[in-house]
């Protein structure tokens, strides 16, 4: 049953959204049509702007409306430490703990099975910037999957020749978490990455 | 913390979208900028091109690409019965019954708090409709809340001096349903509603 080819169209459209299903994108077409059309025009416009005009920054990779993004051009941030994370919304994550050095973002993991390589991570630019003198540490925060470990593995090994320090992210108990619910892999990682108490 | 002002802009509009809040209208905007820009572009024109082409029957108050709808212009379905629905989305439910008669939509319930009346629900339209010589039943389809029942109950009161059955949709215990889960209201409605056995 369909209710009209714009309409079908439109239905159809809305699914390419993450988290998105057909009950969904229909009830967002019809919402939209029959409640709030301007908001729909709206939306629409800042769409197309969007996709359009926001680039990607020549140097961390970061989602940017200029060729330098806010954060690598920003000069209260350290240009010291360069953090390295799997995705943009791991920026957004990142900046709420209050880390004031730049990001550069993979975009991705390591993946040969979908033919993701060093090549589309960027690695290579990585590298070049890591070697420049201003640079002192690398944040290796890539995700605590497997994938992410690969990844940063693969990455601490090809930044060794850089004189750069290389560091991880700690594993362990999140904030709140009670012992009886943590699993027994995030369990072992925090009692081998125990430190005194001071 | 923003990204930039078309990104917070853009996770801003996608907000309008039901169901759709801050969080997840980032990963939606993130998601199209990083990984789907063309589909992103594609929504962007649809969803234009739906604002602007999708009108309403003239009769029914359905979404239509023409003047009169589908369901209006079907010369299979019959005009004896009109199924008097709250929402262009009701339509689709009662489609799959498999129901052939025709759909009037309100696009509402009677609201007196948030200034909905019979005007905009398009009464006067239905009644006038419903004195038409084919009309034989107006079912009254409205959903079983509070609202619902209300504008059930005004719309049959106004239909009394049409020469034409009025119906309402039955309540009761849904199919599947396990009495112990089932609420009281319901229960005494399929209590009051019974059948003889034949």
């Amino acid at each position: 049953m369909s209710f009209g080819s714009i309409l079908d169209q439109l239905i159809d459209a809305l699914r390419v959204l993450p988290g998105v299903g057909p009950k969904s994108a229909q009830r967002m077409a019809l919402y939209l049509l029959g409640r709030d059309r301007d908001g729909g025009r709206h939306l629409a416009q800042t769409l197309s702007r969007a996709m359009d005009e926001i680039l990607e920054c020549k140097r961390c990779r970061m989602l940017s409306e200029s060729e330098i993004c806010r954060f690598c051009s920003d000069p209260k941030r350290t240009h010291e430490t360069i953090c390295v994370l799997e995705s943009h919304a791991d920026v957004l994550a990142v900046e709420q703990t209050g880390y004031r050095g730049v990001y550069f973002v993979l975009k991705g993991h390591l993946s040969p099975i979908d033919g993701v390589g060093p090549e589309s991570l960027g690695v290579n630019r990585l590298l070049e910037w890591a070697r420049k003198p201003e640079v002192q540490e690398i944040i290796l925060a890539t995700n605590a999957t497997v994938e992410g470990e690969a990844t940063a593995h693969y990455l601490s090994e090809r930044l060794k020749d850089a004189e750069v320090r290389v560091t991880r992210i700690a594993h362990g108990v999140p904030l709140g978490g009670e012992l009886e619910y943590v699993d027994g892999n995030t369990l072992a990682h925090a009692f081998a990455g125990r430190k005194a108490v001071s």
